[in-house]
C-alpha cells in the first residue's frame, strides 16, 4: 500500500473515526483504525462493536491495500506533522510516513483480524435535514437516564408516526420532547445511546444538507455522505411517555428566560446538593418569587412575570430546571402549572415543538 | 457595618483575595474573607496561614464595621449578581446582600478570630519592575523540584547581588535562570514556593508598574499597591547554582526554534514516559538528527542548524527541553554542549539574561 495525502484531510478523517475507539477495549485490534486504499480513494474505519465508522476522502493512491493502524499513535503523529503532503507507505506490517524532515516507521496488524462492519437485516429507509436532526439531539439527548439497570432509558427515542419523528429522553423526573417533521410515511421506533447521539452530533459537519438513515432490527445507520456511523440500538420498548403530557394547564406564566435562568442560578447557591437542590416558586399575577436556604442562610430573588389563570406554591430540583432552560431559544418562556405535584411544563413563547417537562418536589406540609 | 459597592469593583477583589484560601484547611475561620469597611474603603484580607492577601477599593461606607464571611458562597454570590450597585450590610452576625430584584441573608463570624497579618521583623527594601518580575517567574517556576523532602528545591530562589535579581529554579534535572536588573544595592537571598510566585503574577495587573519588596527573616511582602501579598520563604540556603554554569561550551548550534520544538514533540511520541522520554540527538555541522524509538516504532527528525565546533551524540528527556523552548522567545536559539554527560545550556539568540540548563542522560554504551 502506498499513498499520498494532504495532512489537513487525513487529519479530519482520524478524528472523525476516533469517535468510535474505545479507550477501554482489551482486544489490540479495536485499538486499530483500518485502512483501505483503492482507487484513489482513502478509506478509514474503526469500531468499539457497539458503534462503528466508516469514512472515506481522496488521495493519490500508488499501490492499493488494507491495513490497521494504532489508533492513538497514528492520529498523534498525524497532526503533529507540519501541513504539508504526507507519503504513507505499507510493507511487511511496517508502515513508514514520510512528510518533509519527518519520517516515522510503526508496526501495524493484520486486517484480516478486523471486524467487519454490520449487517442491518430488514431495513427502513428515511431522510432528514441535518440541522433538525443535530437540534433535536441536543435539546433532548441530555435528558437521558444514567441509570444503566433501565438500559432503553440511557438512550433517546425517535418515534416515528405520520411524517413526524418525536424525539424524547427522561429520566424520571424530567423530560425532553422535540418534534420535527420528515418527508416519509414509515412509522417505526429506534432508541439509540445517548452518547452515539452525542459524538454523531459533532462529526455532522455544516455542509450536510440531509442525512440519509436505515434502521434495521438491532442496528442504526447514519449516511452523512463521506461518512457512515452505525450504532446498535437500545431495543424499541420505551416508557409511554405520550401520558405525561396533559392539557389541563390551568396556570401559564410568561417570563424573561434569562432574567428566570440567572435568578434560579443565584437561588441554587443556597439550594445544596444534599438537600436535592430544593428551589421554592411562589407565583402569582404580576412576579414569581424564588426561594431557597441551608444552614448557612437564605435567598429571596423576584422574577417579572404575566401569570394567567390562578396563583400556586411549587418547589423544583433547581438543577432541572436549569438545564432545560439552557435549550430555549426565544427571549420569553411559557411556564405551564396543573397544582404543585404534577408536572409542569416549559416552552418556548411561539414553539410548541419542543417540551420540556420537570417534576416538582412534594414538600412535607 | 453598611456600605453599597459596583458588583463588577468588589468581585474583582474577592477573586484577588481568594488565592489566599487553602481548600485544605481545618480551621473554619480561614474559610472566610475578613471585610473591614472604614472611611469609604472596603479592606478584603484572606489567610492560609502560609500566605495572606490583604486587598483594598473604593465604596460608600454608611456604617463602619469588621466582620468574616466565608469564601466561596460570598464569592459565587457577588460573581453571580447582575452588574449594579451592590448594597451590604451586617447586624448581629448576619449579612443582607441586596442588589436590584435578589436579595440573601448569610450567617458570619466574628473578625476578632481572625487572625493578624504576619509581622516581618527586621527588613529589607527593594523595588522591582513588575513586567520584569512577572517575566522572571514564568520563565523560571515551571523548573522548581515537586520533592517536598528538598524543601528548599520546590521554590523559585531570588539571589540579590549588586544591583541585580538571579531568578532560580531546578529540581536535578535541568535549571532555569533569569537575570534582572533593579535599583538597590541590597545583598540578600529569599526562596519563595512557587506556588506563591503563580498566584502572585495572576493578581499584578497591567497597571502596576513597580512592586515594592519587604524581606524579612522568614516572610516576603510584595506591596503592589491596592494589593499586598505576604508568603512565608522557605530558609536562604539554595542549591550552589553558580557551579552549574561553566564556560567551556566547545560545540554551539544555532537552530530555529519552532523547527526544533515541533521535531522533539513529534518525536516523543514515540518517547515513552515509562523509558524517559528518550530522544537522540546527533549534532553536525548542518543538521541536528532527532531520533526515538518504542516497541510499536521509530522515528527520525531532521532539524537545519548551524554548528561550530565539532560534532556530538548526546540524549535527553525530551520534557525537560520542550518545557525550557516554551519560555524562550526569539525565532532562533543556540544549544550549547560539552558532551554527552555535562550540562547543554539552551539560550535566545542575543539575550544571555535566560539562560536553561539540561542534564543529557548517559546511554548504556
Amino acid at each position: 500500500m502506498k499513498f499520498k495525502v494532504n495532512k489537513k484531510a487525513i487529519a479530519k478523517h482520524i478524528s472523525i473515526v476516533q469517535k468510535a475507539i474505545s479507550n477501554r477495549t482489551t482486544l489490540p485490534i479495536l485499538e486499530g483504525i483500518k485502512i483501505v486504499a483503492n482507487h484513489n480513494i482513502i478509506t478509514l474505519t474503526a469500531t468499539d462493536s457497539e458503534t462503528a465508522i466508516k469514512t472515506s476522502f481522496p488521495a493519490i493512491v500508488e499501490e492499493e491495500g488494507t491495513i490497521v493502524v494504532n489508533s492513538r499513535l497514528f492520529g498523534d503523529i498525524i497532526r503533529k506533522l507540519p501541513d504539508d503532503i504526507i507519503t504513507i507507505e505499507v510493507s511487511n506490517y511496517n508502515m513508514n510516513i514520510l512528510c518533509s524532515n519527518s519520517e516515522f516507521n510503526i508496526q501495524c496488524q493484520n486486517s484480516e483480524e478486523f471486524p467487519d462492519l454490520p449487517n442491518l437485516g430488514d431495513i427502513k429507509n428515511l431522510k432528514i435535514n441535518a440541522n433538525d436532526f443535530k437540534d433535536a439531539i441536543r435539546k433532548t439527548s441530555f435528558a437521558v437516564s444514567l441509570d444503566e439497570t433501565r438500559a432503553t432509558l440511557t438512550g433517546v427515542l425517535m418515534d416515528i408516526v405520520d411524517s413526524k419523528i418525536t424525539f424524547v429522553a427522561l429520566d424520571g423526573f424530567r423530560m425532553a420532547l422535540k418534534k420535527i417533521s420528515i418527508d416519509s410515511n414509515i412509522n417505526t421506533k429506534a432508541i439509540i445511546p445517548a452518547r452515539n447521539c452525542n459524538d454523531l452530533i459533532k462529526i455532522i459537519e455544516d455542509d450536510v444538507i440531509d442525512i440519509d438513515i436505515e434502521i434495521g432490527i438491532n442496528i442504526i445507520k447514519f449516511d452523512l455522505g463521506d461518512t457512515i456511523f452505525y450504532a446498535n440500538l437500545l431495543g424499541s420498548e420505551f416508557f409511554q411517555y405520550e401520558g405525561l403530557i396533559k392539557d389541563n394547564y390551568k396556570i401559564n406564566s410568561k417570563v424573561k428566560k434569562s432574567d428566570f435562568q440567572s435568578s434560579l442560578e443565584r437561588a441554587s447557591l443556597l439550594a445544596k446538593e444534599d438537600r436535592a437542590n430544593l428551589v421554592k416558586l411562589s407565583v402569582s399575577e404580576d412576579i414569581i418569587e424564588i426561594r431557597s436556604n441551608s444552614e448557612i442562610g437564605s435567598s429571596m430573588e423576584i422574577v417579572p412575570a404575566e401569570t394567567m389563570g390562578g396563583e400556586l406554591d411549587i418547589a423544583f430540583n433547581s438543577k432541572y430546571i436549569i438545564e432545560g432552560l439552557k435549550n430555549l431559544e426565544s427571549d420569553e418562556i411559557t411556564l405551564s402549572f396543573t397544582d404543585s405535584v404534577n408536572p409542569t411544563i416549559i416552552r418556548e413563547i411561539d414553539d410548541n415543538s419542543y417540551i420540556y417537562l420537570v417534576l416538582p418536589v412534594r414538600l412535607a406540609n
